[in-house]
């Protein structure tokens, strides 16, 4: 399954290109963003503005980290609707055994749900409660620093456009199993989930997910789905993150820029202690 | 209404730092990230991650965005609920004359609808109709690239954190009306353009919006439910953006960087042309 770049960007004529004062009419490429309407037994589940391509490993990995799949088995059949021009329907056909909450899903999916007597707006509306991931795995803190360079040399798109998000799932030899890039930082982390998941892969309990948007408690939770032990971000995370990462053993890496990282919990993976 | 920094940031204790082999234990101040739920008459409409500070501005903003209302006489009071501890449940009183369609709502906002036979997923599904903008406003391109680096002089949280995007509204004198910072691109569109709506300064057809995130199709349909004709951004548009700022009248610049910007669409506003 190859990056098509096609479907990445597209290119654009008639920008204006201003500097200093002068102006000049460029060509441009742009990252392009449509939504996809996942289903499920003939309901829709959900529509999310994404990058087209690699549909069926989005498709897949939300339902990985929705909590309805664990596994490639609980897949039969993953097919865009060939009555749907534009590509942007895709059905997935679940083996009969899984069970589907439908409401459970809508209501976490779309955050509908009001809990409680006095709207307890909770984490608990939008957790998961996956258990918390094992792992004796190791990774040195220098081979983490020489990931980010390794993701950005294999990204098809941003050098041209600079607009999409990117992640990538490396062992810990330091290969780079799989990237995936897209418009949204959860989609990417989906893609790369839902890959390795049809590959069978899964659990990842060996390796490492690397993300290039910023750590929220809602890529945590995608990378327990999967039952990586450690996250590591370019960027920030939030308090959120910090806390469900704490509470589910895994170890997460924020600011992993040059030579520096700051390690937010569970540093022993990195043979560090607090 | 002032920016209060201990809702946006709070201290930690216990972060490793870690540098080209040397670990320290330091202090580090995360972003805070709670989920809040936003009711209409006793309904909760959405449920949203957001960094927890001008709760109001956000509610008033999203449902301005979310075309339900469209000043702030359709808004009799906001107020959070007193029985809920943390804070993270707001209700909005409306006005008796506001028609609220909560089917249809809860459709876009959840875009969980399915479009017809064939689940045609399109934007449709999550567009809001609002007629395209009108305004004669000029700013100079000179004026324009001051404003990336007034709007990080004004952040609070950023510097500290690393992990907040803004949103600001400038007029064409190049005054900065307001600015807020969320952990969600959207929710700090949602909060400028919610604070300008209580502050009675809608339609904001002389103004700019100036974003720190990229520039996608949302960002554009926000900016349209508050009529503005400018939209810039430090990163990329997508194809959608583009698309929609054409047909919708909206002036829109991406890679707003140092002496440098691309105009994508409507350059006139610039005193441009393409």
């Amino acid at each position: 399954m190859k990056n098509d770049p096609t479907l990445l960007s597209q290119s654009r004529p008639n920008v204006l290109r201003w500097e200093a004062g002068r102006a000049e009419s460029v060509r441009d490429e742009l990252v392009v963003e449509e939504p996809l309407e996942i289903r499920v037994r003939g309901q829709a589940i959900s529509v999310t503005m994404r990058t087209p391509g690699h549909d069926e490993e989005l498709a897949a990995g939300f339902l990985l980290t929705e909590n309805v799949i664990a596994a490639s088995q609980d897949v039969l059949k993953i097919t865009a609707c060939e009555r749907n021009e534009e590509g942007n329907l895709i059905n997935v056909q679940l083996a009969p055994d899984v069970q589907v909450d439908f409401d459970q899903l809508t209501r976490h999916v779309f955050a509908s749900s009001s809990c409680g007597l006095c709207g307890k707006a909770s984490i608990d509306a939008i957790s998961q409660h996956f258990s918390p991931v094992q792992s004796d795995v190791k990774f040195s803190p220098e081979l983490i620093t020489t990931f980010p360079e390794r993701m950005r040399q294999h990204q098809a798109t941003f050098n041209t456009t600079g607009g999409l998000h990117a992640a990538a799932i490396f062992d810990s030899n330091g290969k780079l199993l799989v990237l995936r890039e897209d418009v949204g930082r959860h989609n990417a982390v989906d893609k790369v989930l839902g890959r390795c998941l049809l590959d069978r892969l899964l659990p990842l309990s060996q390796h490492l997910l690397l993300v290039s948007g910023r750590l929220s408690f809602e890529i945590l939770q995608k990378a327990l789905a999967g039952r990586v032990p450690i996250i590591a971000g370019v960027s920030a995370p939030s308090n959120l993150a910090v806390d469900f990462a704490h509470r589910n053993g895994q170890t997460l890496i924020g600011f992993l820029r040059g030579s520096r990282m700051n390690i937010y919990t569970h540093p022993h993976r990195l043979g560090l202690q607090t």
